[in-house]
């Protein structure tokens, strides 16, 4: 017997040979999946990793949207109802799985019916499985190691104010900047002020189709920037 | 016909169904499978996570040391041996699997093979599949979320200096604090100090024998200190 609960499964960022053996062998024995869908082209990268683990047939797949850039009121009613449907179905019995592209504690969509479950349906028996985040997977496809020994790693927006980035860049031995599609010239012209020896690279949409890598961030040009993609800043030169 | 190569495999933090399946189907692919082990007690984890995937009869397994604690010479002549045999191997046809715990490029033993290879190997080829991140199963087993939306992470040594430190836990929305152990009462004081709605929760060798999660610091007794530790102190209160 299964004990009912919602587990938020980690798929990893895009590649299905990144899903864990825990995470394959949970969308295999859940009853309920539940994959969530933005309003961008790139919805259909998580059924596409989890389609040779889950079975139509036997499963109930359900689809849930979640809205991205239209106004709050709007997203908070999507993620309730898919909240209040989550619920039931547990309490209904079901193990049901929850499809999260990336890590589910790090920067997801999974974390925003977290805290309504936690919050409204405390009853909800929760459990997290870790997966490979897109941070780890860009550090890696840009062969670009992410910290070593005792160095300091900084993650923040790209869009936070520039002093603070500023000081951040200066006092951090790794930044990963996210976000950084809107602030581009702001950081290319940030890194060349500060100056000193450090790589910069340019990682796209990794894992998923139009994945990309720039070693340089001046051969970056407006039509490579996307929402999905990130900078890491690392102390040293290229090797 | 397979590349001739070492591929770094991220074997996640302990459980060894949190190995990804590319990382589990390359163990079982690789014509020689090398694991590092230090000379802590915590040296066979590594292999019981690849045991169920390797097959002695059928590939040539190898332990290299990577001595941890004692003087910087020992452990580069230890770091040359493995790197000049990882060589060797990579240049008589063979793929080479090297096994790391977590992710390799997150605080990992291959980071320091990596540097060698790079330097003075520079015709091997190297392949790095990402892994699970200690600091994300963390994360999931203290039921604390890394970040959401626009936060801002910051991943450090707890040993930094303590005005440095103090300012990391004033600036960031959430901060990992690795190396606990040695400074833990210092943590623990100056989270006090700075005040404020802050969740703090220690982690105490998460996926490996002696897992322990505590959700309040005063309940950490110096006996449940480890090298393998850390902190994660995160804005908000306990839900």
């Amino acid at each position: 017997m299964k004990n009912p609960r919602l587990i938020a499964v980690g798929v990893g960022p895009g590649d299905p040979e990144l899903l864990t053996l825990k995470g394959a062998r949970l969308l295999r024995e859940a009853d309920v999946v539940v994959t969530p869908i933005g309003d961008r082209s790139d919805s259909s990268v998580a059924h596409s990793i989890i389609a040779g683990f889950v079975d139509a047939g036997r499963q109930q797949l359900l689809t849930h949207v979640y809205p991205m850039k239209k106004n709050p009121a709007e997203m908070e009613d999507a993620w309730q109802a898919s909240a209040a449907e989550v619920a039931a179905l547990v309490r209904a019995g079901k193990m049901v799985v929850f499809v999260t592209l990336g890590d589910p504690f790090l920067y997801s969509t999974f974390l925003y019916l977290y805290r309504i479950l936690l919050d409204q349906y405390p009853d909800v028996a929760v459990e997290v499985v870790p997966g490979i985040s897109s941070i780890n997977a860009a550090a890696a496809a840009a062969d670009l190691p992410l910290g070593l020994a005792s160095d300091r790693i900084a993650i923040l927006p790209a869009t936070f104010e520039e002093d603070k980035l500023r000081q951040t860049l200066l006092d951090f031995d790794t930044v990963v900047l996210m976000k950084v599609h809107r602030v581009f010239d702001r950081v290319r012209n940030l890194l060349k002020e500060i100056g000193g020896e450090r790589r910069a690279v340019y990682v796209k949409r990794i894992g998923l189709a139009g994945e990309a890598v720039f070693q340089n961030l001046d051969e970056v040009k407006t039509e490579d920037l996307d929402y999905l993609s990130l900078v890491i800043v690392a102390r040293g030169k290229r090797d």
